[in-house]
């Protein structure tokens, strides 16, 4: 982990021993002794800082290959690595560009070296605790938050107090609707939502850095939260989950007949208050559709079993169809959906190697996932129109339409961008919220976790948004490219080519989502056979498990071909929209005085 | 792992096939169905067994480098393998020998390569564990249960029933005192009751397979439980933990004072109830004594990081020193308490490399960690005999004589022997609920985990034990060396030379306690390091900690010379010692009839 220094950094160094002076002066000996020196993050190379009298302060370089006061000076060894290792943005260019080279390297390497070191850059075992103890209900941190006492919010760089939130917030609100550049659609925003239910679970007593439950990738979201709840959502009968039949097709049971936790409006009639396995599965109707595929083939899985095995008893066929079904997750969002993501022509095959990791959250990560931009104002569904409003809280939309509609008008609809300026008026609490828990946090700015993943700073604002406009508004906001905030950094920088996120939250939420399958050891060599899913016939449904087959094997009558991105996307389609916004871009704001 | 197949070892599958027939015809179709023709683990090296009819089997041999119907035939680069591996008996022999050679390898090779391999040894990720879900309370197990509706409780192997426990437990009960071979001492004793019970923490109201807390190494049993008995435990006040002054002495507070759940019984007065961090920290003074030595050296590292930084809070304080206090108790484990119980001369060294292991405490091991024939009949305290029973819960004693006298009182008298013969007639219904648990959990055979950890299964009842008494109370017990229950394997098996336990109690022993200490990230190198000790002064501490100085600094007045082993013991000891018993063993059953 490279940091890499420009001139601007060295300068908030000297600036920090002036501010230091001026700042103890003010506030007196006592408040301002704390880590001041610090203030600046001066030490590099994941040196830490250590404050030692109230304008002196020590970088432990205990254990790296760094020495000097700042950690700064590399040790020959490391020279020579450094001399061997590409940057991050020359491994990004030759991972998305030479798909042919990728082609032999996946045929001959192990591709678990890479995920390896993936999960190694999302830095294993993470350190910043807010607790020493291994309570397991705890997010952490990658970077230690910023001290106390600091001169500005961020440390030394910027504005004395952080920009109002309400301003802040105008820079995601929403004028007119963006489309997501490379064709992700409706159906692949619902199931990103319903995907991170299962581990995004912040306790809302205990504060943003707690979880209310497991913080594994377990499918709980399907299962339930605890043993109790998960009970309640069992039928004890040939393993199966409780479900009802509404018009000849198999749905999640109604709450009256599951009662677990869940949160239901009032507005909502009750032959439409479903018992689904995550309280705030009722958020919208593309939820319910999930559940329900997940529910259904848990189910067939089951009756496959029984056949196979009629001896068995309901808790063996329930253990071994959940096994079987968290190997189906497992591998479908491995091979079908991080592949998509992610920039990176690799092939992600886990379960040849044996690993098991511990799973905390990063807090970043939570903060990273905010993607409601991708939320639309409108959803055609079978050519009704549904403003986002009516859309929310309503499942009888689904029974409306029936599901091959409901999901064919997901695929044909596309997302929105994920960033600023483009948040439903909706949704703006949410990016209120991610920017109150970041402040809350103490997160450090955006140009530090730059620095932290070896990717270089932005020096002006423009080099960090690629937009004129957009890079005005974060001037007035913040002064200082180093004082923006992590969240407000992330959202409104440029991207790369052909992503949906910037390189920062890819590389860091690839890595994160790979961690997460990896809490389960489902995907390992030693679970990974047979035996483990009662035989070669489960066995057999796994290793063949697509999203297009499990979408049609769990819904009747005609089945529409899955794609998560909209089916008249292609490399042309994503071309022209490149050159068509830089264009309305330019033209927008050539006339724009604009210093640089 | 090799499995070492032997003569009887393939009678037993010949076996198995007309056991099956008679047995299907008796119990019919249904009860019979299920996995009969696995009740002789057919299967060899890991591969896994699946009925596929009344008498067939199908072994699941995906993923290992062995084929044919049972997994027997290994592939070539398997067989250059094993024509490459020394067997366990070699190594074990080189590791406990050649002294010279191991200061050697020590000083050149990174001694977590073989940590590594001992984790590994443990197998990582578990995957016997009873649900599929990710419920970090569960236990797991090495080996899977004997299939239901075998012929014989241990598969096909001896009687048709399991001899009585009343029977078995004759097998532990003491007539005369047996002293620890090795010569290790009360203080050795005491440690390792009160640092088991930081992870043994089985729930007694969900069943033998569930823990009612954290399974880690995390000194929760100082700390408390949830978050919620560790609030209770600390005085929010420079990050100390509560305590009182009796008689210029540091201690626990009073239960009134700090009422966290304790059991102590109503003849205790209230003057004694102390509240620790261990609602079972309540049986002898031991507990009590190792409690207070924690607490003082945690408030003193709080002390000494007040004085350091004058204005870190209460919360900053107590976490800090907490990590302090877990680094020092993983150092003081690994270096002092497991070198000693492991016969292997390594150094125990991590802090050179990144982990983290999620951890679930295997049921074997919490089995063989049954070693209360440690526990002696009397005790001499400060020249004061003290029954077993008077001991037991009776914290007077520690400020009769005080720590210093305690402490050198259990330095000075020999533990017991851990093995069949010697447990006290107070804690035989320890060994009692050892076996039921086994039975419980349909444990697989002692034969058939020695083949899994590729040791010589015994042929023979004397070779198993070494003893002919012994071997023939055995066989009349069990009638087939096959069919011995594992807890009952372990503690009757005759010892390696130097060594407390038997070879695999050992192997797998010494794997669970670094497995263990990985799974607190404390110990590896990003951890490891002055910053997360709060700088370069608690990090002296913690790198200088021993057992003797942590005793020494943490009491007043003469400081006992710290020993696990009786002041007296040596090598000649040790050696006299094993030639008596051989010789009085020779003396006692030579004119006894033995069919070996």
């Amino acid at each position: 982990m490279k940091y890499r220094q420009n001139g601007k950094f060295k300068r908030t160094i000297l600036e920090a021993d002036l501010n230091v002076a001026s700042f103890f002066f003010l506030l007196g000996l006592i408040s301002a002794k704390e880590n001041i020196a610090c203030c600046s993050f001066p030490c590099q190379n994941g040196g830490e800082c250590l404050t030692i009298d109230v304008d002196d302060y020590k970088c432990d370089c205990y254990g790296l290959k760094f020495y000097g006061k700042n950690c700064e000076i590399p040790t020959w060894s490391q020279q020579f690595y450094e001399w061997l290792e590409p940057d991050l943005e020359s491994v990004y260019l030759m991972a998305t560009k030479y798909q042919y080279i990728w082609n032999i390297f996946n045929s001959l390497i192990n591709s678990l070296t890479t995920i390896n070191d993936r999960i190694r850059q999302s830095k294993n075992p993470q350190k910043f605790i807010k607790q020493s103890s291994n309570n397991q209900s705890l997010y952490s941190l990658i970077l230690p938050p910023v001290p106390k006492n600091c001169p500005t919010p961020l440390g030394v760089a910027g504005f004395k107090n952080l920009p109002e939130i309400s301003r802040v917030a105008e820079l995601f609100k929403r004028s007119e609707f963006k489309p997501e550049p490379m064709g992700f659609n409706l159906l692949f925003a619902t199931f990103a939502e319903h995907f991170s239910y299962m581990f995004f679970k912040t306790s809302i007593e205990n504060g943003p850095d707690f979880t209310w439950s497991s913080q594994s990738v377990d499918l709980s979201n399907i299962y339930g939260r605890e043993i109790y709840d998960q009970n309640i959502l069992r039928s004890f009968n040939q393993g199966k989950l409780k479900s009802q039949i509404i018009d000849g097709e198999e749905w999640p049971p109604l709450l009256e007949k599951a009662p677990v936790k869940m949160y239901w409006p009032n507005s909502v009639p009750t032959k439409y208050r479903f018992a689904m396995g995550h309280k705030y599965f009722s958020v919208h109707p593309g939820h319910l559709m999930w559940s329900t595929l997940w529910l259904r083939q848990h189910n067939r899985l089951c009756d496959v079993l029984t056949q196979s095995y009629p001896n068995w008893g309901d808790e063996q066929l329930y253990q071994t169809s959940r096994k079987a079904l968290n190997a189906i997750m497992s591998k479908m969002v491995l091979e079908e959906w991080l592949t998509m993501l992610s920039p990176y022509k690799l092939n992600n095959k886990l379960r040849n190697k044996n690993f098991q990791y511990q799973r905390r959250i990063f807090l970043e990560y939570k903060l990273f996932s905010h993607w409601h931009g991708l939320i639309p104002d409108h959803l055609s569904i079978n050519n009704t129109i549904y403003t986002t409003k009516n859309f929310f809280f309503n499942p009888e939309i689904l029974f409306k339409h029936g599901l091959p509609n409901f999901i064919e008008s997901l695929i044909k609809q596309s997302a929105g961008r994920v960033g600023h300026h483009n948040y439903n008026p909706a949704t703006i609490y949410v990016v209120v919220d991610a920017i109150i828990q970041g402040r809350n946090l103490r997160l450090q700015s955006y140009s530090n976790y730059c620095r932290h993943f070896g990717i270089k700073p932005p020096k002006t604002f423009l080099e960090l948004t690629g937009d004129y406009a957009v890079a005005k508004e974060l001037e007035e906001l913040y002064e200082d490219v180093e004082s923006i905030e992590l969240f407000v950094g992330v959202m409104c920088s440029r991207r790369e080519g052909r992503s949906l996120f910037n390189i920062l939250q890819l590389e860091f939420g690839v890595a994160s989502v790979l961690y997460a399958i990896n809490s389960n050891p489902i995907a390992s060599k030693k679970w990974w056979q047979p035996s483990t899913f009662g035989g070669e016939e489960v066995f057999n449904i796994i290793e063949k498990s697509t999203f297009q087959r499990f979408i049609c094997n769990n819904i009747k009558g005609r089945c529409p071909r899955f794609s998560f991105k909209v089916p008249w996307w292609n490399s042309d389609y994503e071309k022209s929209f490149y050159m068509a916004e830089w264009a309305a871009n330019r033209k927008r704001h050539d006339n724009l005085w604009f210093d640089s």
